[in-house]
């Protein structure tokens, strides 16, 4: 599937939140392309050392600046042949202690780059959405036409509004747009969740491993790798004025799975898991996912991992990785 | 159905944009129940003679404020058995011209309304939704579990964005919420639509009627009465965290018959009708909508007009009411 990446070659791509984990991936992909890229991060949660590579080419820029500076959006995306709208907080638990966060930086910061692309006449935006949207009301596994929509977490929320900021600015002017709901991302560079947060426990204290829940919550997992190569793939291959796809893998992977891969790659099989019990790791959290990916297919696209698989590729990049924090 | 409003009697109900159309039927028929009513609107488009008889009554309250000032919300609110949240830009075609005006007014004075409601330990909010969250994919007639809700007008993609709120407010602060999407509602009081404009029309040049778009673009309508007695029956009789309705009509009504029905009722049925052609009257205009009410009915609850039936006693409220402008 390498061979498509040919096909971003001098092209202008505009990548909000492209220091982040998901983002930083996708620029490198973009850059090893040929394609001329322009991050615009906060690096609030992104960090500048995950673009060292990309900016050696000197085929990408960092703009460190704010979307919710709406001003600065216009001048830096004018000239771009699409955008690339990743930028977000990621972290679904916190939206919960700071009720505001997720409308700033997800909803309201997403129409500021739509504008922004509606003024200066850039008609491609892929956004990256999430499986969140989707919520505990729909049959599983979940197609892309399910509803009704109604998410737990106020990240969930912010995505789904964004959708539909998409749609609507899709439909009035002239923009056109992919939006991907993502299973669960792991991979490297990856700042939150239960594999970056299990191997932060045992390397603290390396005897035991406490766990948020019961074990038993399950979710479809995705490697950052195929990620990035699902979003470009669709992003050529669907060319419908609105595309709406799940990013994911058949399948799922129990937290109880996740702790004993951890575990097992960080040779501490021995290390105690204790379960916090509860059906749920928090209160946002949707414990049991279960994502049709087969439009996607139906394309022709498939993950290369297993959800199985994607989990224990991400322990050991994020083992290798030296910015794990 | 009049035994449902004794169920409102000495209850304390915050009512956003209690002075507009659908709101201040809705106070009228709070006041009449024996409800103490708190009104908090901008008196933008709402108008304060609308609640002259419910103030008269000396149970409504009216704060002349807007939602963005959100920290007016909490004191205002504070007290309340619940809160009816219709205050929004309900000119879908505004959104348009001024692209901020739906974020603004719908999403982000949502977020300010459930944000001071968890603030001040409030349960309940009604939330006037739309049939605008559906969009153009989804099946006709289309049931409250479609999907993908990918709305064509920012109006639709602030009210989807708002209903998202409601959902995650309701899972983590323990709200209960009640999301009717309305059909078109006419009545009285309208301050748009196609009725309004075409008396408007009318009353201006009574032998012509210019329509946008080609006629055929069809609707169910629902009278205004009808809107109000079916949110107050789902208010009190759909009791999960979350429900989800359509607050509408079986079958539809299409533009052309509701210029044939204005002509007749203004006695001017030689007006001249002219096209201005095209499948939708305006670029976020959904032409065709078809709403399944079977979910309402199904607790017991159906209009007591027919989409036609409303059209028609619309218009006769309309020309009867003194403030209609």
């Amino acid at each position: 599937m390498t061979g498509r990446t040919d096909s971003v070659a001098g092209r202008r791509i505009f990548v909000t939140g492209g220091a982040g984990f998901i983002g930083s991936a996708l620029v490198d992909r973009l850059v090893a392309g040929g394609a001329h890229v322009t991050v615009y991060d906060t690096l609030s949660l992104g960090r500048r050392e995950f673009l060292a590579g990309a900016i050696a080419t000197g085929r990408c820029t960092l703009i460190e600046a704010d979307l919710l500076d709406a001003g600065r959006i216009p001048p830096a995306i004018a000239g771009h042949d699409a955008a690339f709208h990743l930028a977000a907080n990621s972290d679904i638990s916190l939206g919960r202690a700071e009720t505001d966060r997720d409308l700033r930086q997800g909803t309201v910061a997403t129409y500021n780059v739509l504008d922004a692309m509606r003024q200066q006449g850039i008609v491609d935006v892929v956004l990256a959405s999430t499986s969140a949207v989707y919520g505990e009301h729909v049959p599983q596994p979940t197609r892309e036409d399910a509803g009704p929509l109604l998410p737990i977490s106020l990240y969930g929320a912010s995505k789904l509004a964004s959708e539909a900021l998409v749609s609507a600015f899709a439909h009035n002017f002239g923009l056109r747009g992919w939006i991907f709901r993502f299973a669960n991302v792991v991979g490297g560079r990856a700042t939150h969740g239960a594999v970056f947060d299990f191997i932060r426990k045992l390397r603290h204290t390396p005897g035991e491993l406490p766990v948020l829940g019961d074990g038993r919550q399950s979710k479809p997992y995705l490697f950052v790798d195929d990620c990035v190569d699902g979003m470009l793939f669709g992003w050529r291959h669907a060319t419908e004025p609105m595309n709406v796809f799940n990013l994911a893998v058949d399948g799922a992977t129990s937290v109880a799975d996740i702790a004993g891969i951890v575990r097992a790659e960080m040779g501490l099989a021995d290390a105690r898991v204790t379960f916090s019990g509860g059906a749920r790791g928090w209160p946002g959290d949707v414990s049991q996912v279960r994502l049709d990916p087969s439009k996607l297919a139906a394309l022709g696209w498939r993950a290369r991992r297993t959800s199985h698989d994607a989990i224990r590729d991400g322990v050991r990049a994020a083992l290798r990785d030296p910015s794990f924090v």
